[in-house]
C-alpha cells in the first residue's frame, strides 16, 4: 500500500513549507509511517478534486482519504492507536488548543515578520491567488502588513506562555514530543523554510527547544530545503 | 475532619478575590468536597508560618498541608481520583500551559485594566505590600501601568485562542469543566469581585462560557461577594 500526502510546494518542487503539512509530516514520523509527498501548489484545484478539498494537507492511506491537519492527526490516532499524537478525553480536548494558539496568536505575528519572504518563495503561478486572498483576509495589500519590528515584538509576548511550559519539561508535551508540539512547531518550519529571519534568540528556551525538534526522526525538520538552499531563490 | 483552604480577603473579609484561591475552591467543588476557607491577608505572615510558606492558597487536608494552586490541583487529583482536574500523562502537560496562559497572556492584561481597582478592594493595612511589591515587578507606578484601553485591547487579543477552543465545545475541557477550565477562570473571578469593568462583550462566545461557568457548583462564582455589593466600598 503506498501512503501518499499532498503537499504545498514553492518556487522548487523540493520547497515543502506549509505549516499544515509540516504537522502532518511529523505525526507520520512520529507514528513511524512511512509516506511519498506528492507536490501541490494553490493552483492545482483538479489534482484534489478526488478528496472533494482545495487545500492541502490531504491524506490517502489505502482506501481512507482524510483533509485537514487536526483531523488528519485524530485519524492515525485512530487507526494507529500506538504512540498516542493527541490522545483522547481531556488530552484532546486541550490538544486542540494548541492548534488555536498555533493558528490564532503565533501564525499572526510570525506572518508579519515573513510574509514578503513567503511570496518570494511561493511558485510564481501562485503568487496572483496567494496576494488576492491574504490581502483580502488581512484587509490590506501584503506590503502594509508586512513589519518585522511588529512581528518580532508581537511574537516574543505570544512566547511567553511557551516559555513557561519549557521551562518544566523538554518538549510542550512534557519528556516526550507528541502531538502539542507538532501542532505549534509547524508554524516554525514554515518560517524556516522560506525565510533566514531569526525568530527566536538562542538564550530563549524556545531556541533549545526548536533544536530539539528539529533533530527528531533523523533530522526531518532540519533537512528539510529551505529558499536559502536554492542558488538564486532568496532575494 | 476540617479541611481548610487559607483564601485571600480584602476590604472584606467576605471579598475573596485571589485567582490562585479561586482555581482551588472551584476544583475542590468539582471533586465534591466541602471546605472551610479561612480569610488570610497579605500581612498574615505568621498564620502560613506552620506551612513555612508566605503565600495562599494553601490546603490542609487532615495531615496533609500543600501549597500552591497547580500542586494543589495535582494533590486532589492523586487522593481523590475521581473527577480528574488534570489527569496524567498528556491531559496533565497540556493542563499545565493553560496555567501559564492565565497568567502570562491574560493576567497582564486584565491586570492593566483594573489594577487600580484591585488596589481600592486591597485592606487598606495591606495596600502599602501591594504597591510596593507589584511596583518593583512592574517597573513603573501602579497609575503607571493602568490603562484600560490598553489592557482591554491586549485581553481581546489574548482571548483569539479561548474563542476558537469554545466554538468547538462548551468548555475548554470539552463537554464539561475541568481544570483547565479552573485555571483560566480563576483570572476572571479575580476581575470580578473587584471591579465592575466589563471584560468581554455579551457578543463573545467568552461570555457564554463566563455565564457558565459561573453558575457551576451551585453558583460559586455568581453567588461570590463583589466589591460593588459592599456599602461605601467601590469607589
Amino acid at each position: 500500500m503506498t501512503r501518499v500526502l499532498y503537499d504545498l510546494c514553492g518556487i522548487d518542487e523540493g520547497l515543502r513549507f506549509s505549516p499544515y503539512c509540516w504537522r502532518v509530516r511529523l505525526a507520520l514520523a512520529h507514528k513511524g509511517l512511512e509516506v511519498q509527498t506528492r507536490p501541490w501548489r494553490f493552483n492545482d484545484t483538479e489534482a484534489l478534486a478526488f478528496a472533494d478539498h482545495y487545500q492541502v494537507p490531504v491524506l490517502v492511506d489505502g482506501e481512507e482519504v482524510v483533509t485537514d491537519s487536526y483531523e488528519i492527526l485524530r485519524y492515525l490516532d485512530r487507526t494507529y492507536p500506538e504512540a498516542p499524537l493527541l490522545g483522547e478525553g481531556l488530552a484532546e480536548a486541550r490538544g486542540r488548543f494548541f492548534k488555536h494558539y498555533a493558528e490564532r496568536v503565533m501564525a499572526p505575528a510570525m506572518l508579519r515578520t515573513i510574509v514578503m519572504d513567503l511570496l518570494n518563495a511561493i511558485h510564481p503561478d501562485d503568487r496572483a491567488y496567494f496576494r488576492e486572498t491574504r490581502e483580502k483576509r488581512l484587509g490590506r495589500t501584503l506590503e502594509e502588513f508586512h513589519s518585522p519590528a511588529k512581528g518580532l515584538a508581537q511574537l516574543d509576548h505570544a512566547l511567553a506562555p511557551l516559555r513557561a511550559q519549557l521551562a518544566d519539561g523538554d518538549f510542550l508535551d512534557g519528556d516526550a514530543p507528541a502531538g502539542a508540539d507538532y501542532l505549534v512547531f509547524g508554524n516554525f518550519m514554515w518560517a524556516r523554510c522560506v525565510s533566514s529571519a531569526d525568530l527566536v534568540s538562542n538564550a530563549d528556551p524556545v531556541y533549545g527547544w526548536l533544536e530539539r525538534m528539529l533533530d527528531l526522526h533523523d533530522g526531518l525538520g532540519r533537512n528539510a530545503l529551505r529558499v536559502t538552499d536554492i542558488e538564486g531563490a532568496y532575494r
